[in-house]
């Protein structure tokens, strides 16, 4: 079987190496799944540039999350059968054509589309998260995100459309607006001066209560001045490479609330019950793509290099799948 | 009656001013109450220099808090008479030596020490309300604080002792930890590098899951390194007049929840239920002197000049009040 692998950190494109290794059967417990598809996200390009907040363990295998199909059970598996789809939640390093584990590293994948599934445990995940934890919106409500047009972001929209949760969307160029608003975006205001007074005769003046950043630095503190009393900004990212300054004038006057999200410690330490109930909340919607993420290109794993060069890639217009599978 | 006022901002000592106005009598649901204590805060010297959030509308009497005793009751007033003490609660304005004023500004006053219960409402709530309104604490837990000798400082230390909770207080001189031991402290530790090793050395590596924060700057950072996963900081000030930068490597991947803190909003909005509980919870331990304000020195009205002087002097050991009544 096929794995693509680091043993010291650098440029992608340069240190990763497609491996051969011998297939093996399952033992005991476990399943060999063929991966269909698995995702290139910023974050495991991070890892593998030794940039991340969590280091990588070297050597190792790329890829958070995935679908497969099940080619062989193990002794006692009974909860699985050849040729069912599985997606590969947990189980780490996805980015190869085989893998074989243990049971508890997958979830049984419902019916629908494959490519959206194989995504829908990082950034969807996110987005149903982030709309969830920190406030609790109603609909009507007015939400406010930087970085609209991320992958995160495209999903916020959709989700919050879902529900009837109103989005201001922060964007860099103007003519993102109408693919943003095509998706169920309320408001796309273009990042700059005065960003407050726009959002606010945009919004007719509506109370915001959550706030989605990615961006930090300069576009943090425009954001904050949008916000209404009470209202709590989350940020998951810092795009900017900049750190804003804490806003002890708007935390102490108006209670803004700054938070941050990381989705690996989420599922480091949720409960299953918890998980289970986020997962059940998301599955219906992505498997039957009443909400989706845009997917740039796929490549087959010989061609990694090229690959993570396009997921690098400034006009990249939504994910880069492995298809190890032909499927 | 005598009344200190100011008329435009500056320099308190330059701009207050003592003017005596006729005196009249309470009219239908009014009282008349002659001021026994009022203290001088720092906000109160921030406002009459122009630097505090909020503004004051000139001309303006300074004073937010105090306790008197009634002199004469309107028409309809059944609920207070003549010789009683009350609290000095929202009537705003209370550099003064008699106030004459609807029944709603005040609050029937306990028995007990009248110096100590004309500052309830400011630091000891202050106090009270970062210990109650962010983290449920239990006996045992641990907080962190910075300006650990001010005010509001030494009164979480005793509130927090009353409690159980253990408390690490950070100051910039050594010499003060033995006073600050003899409130309830459980750890003092000086500001600077190594912060965090040496108050993991002094609490044994306890989770701290909540910090009050009124230094801002670099204190607020290394305060920051202190904390355990998903703790909160609270800040209410920023003495070292430096806006930290939002930690978000702190926020992201250990949960740190920045957050602010302003009393007069809390008065302004929150319910009259919510008040009274608050009150309640520490009349009994201001009045009964379990827990103290440090008074550093008296001052009729006619010395506001050498009042505020003092009050705005590095060398103060607790709060200056005035005393326009002889008691």
């Amino acid at each position: 079987m096929k794995v693509v692998e680091f043993s010291q950190l650098g440029n992608p494109a340069d240190v990763l190496q497609l491996k051969t290794l011998p297939e093996r059967s399952p033992g005991p417990g476990e399943i060999r799944v063929q991966v269909l598809a698995t995702p290139i996200h910023p974050a495991n390009l991070l890892q593998i540039a030794g940039q991340y907040a969590a280091a990588a363990e070297l050597p190792s295998v790329p890829g958070g999350e995935g679908i497969g199909r099940v080619i062989e059970t193990g002794p006692g598996v009974e909860q699985y059968q050849t040729g069912q789809n599985v997606l590969l939640a947990g189980v780490g390093g996805t980015w190869r054509d085989e893998i074989v584990a243990p049971v508890e590293g997958f979830v049984p994948a419902p019916p629908g589309d494959i490519e959206q599934l194989s995504m829908i445990a990082v950034n969807p995940m996110t987005a149903h998260l982030m709309l969830t934890d920190f406030v609790d919106l109603k609909e009507g409500d007015w939400i406010i995100q930087s970085a609209a047009n991320s992958a995160v972001g495209e999903m916020v929209i959709q989700l919050a459309a879902q529900r009837g949760i109103n989005t201001v969307n922060i964007v860099r160029r103007e003519e993102l607006a109408f693919s943003l608003k095509a998706l169920g975006a309320t408001v796309v205001v273009v990042d700059g001066p005065d960003l407050a007074e726009r959002v606010h005769a945009a919004t007719g003046g509506a109370d915001i209560r959550l706030a989605f950043d990615a961006v930090a630095g300069d576009t943090h503190q425009r954001m904050i001045e949008t916000l209404g009393y009470g209202a709590s900004i989350v940020v998951y990212g810092s795009l900017s490479g900049k750190q804003p300054e804490l806003n002890l004038r708007a935390m102490i006057t108006k209670d803004i609330r700054p938070r941050g999200f990381w989705l690996a410690h989420w599922y480091q330490t949720a409960n299953p019950e918890t998980k289970q109930a986020a997962m059940a909340a998301l599955v219906p919607l992505v498997a039957s793509g009443q909400v989706k993420t845009k997917i740039d290109s796929r490549f087959p794993l010989e061609e990694i290099g090229e690959a993570v060069t396009r997921a690098a890639a400034s006009g990249r217009d939504g994910k880069v799948l492995l298809t190890p599978t032909h499927h």
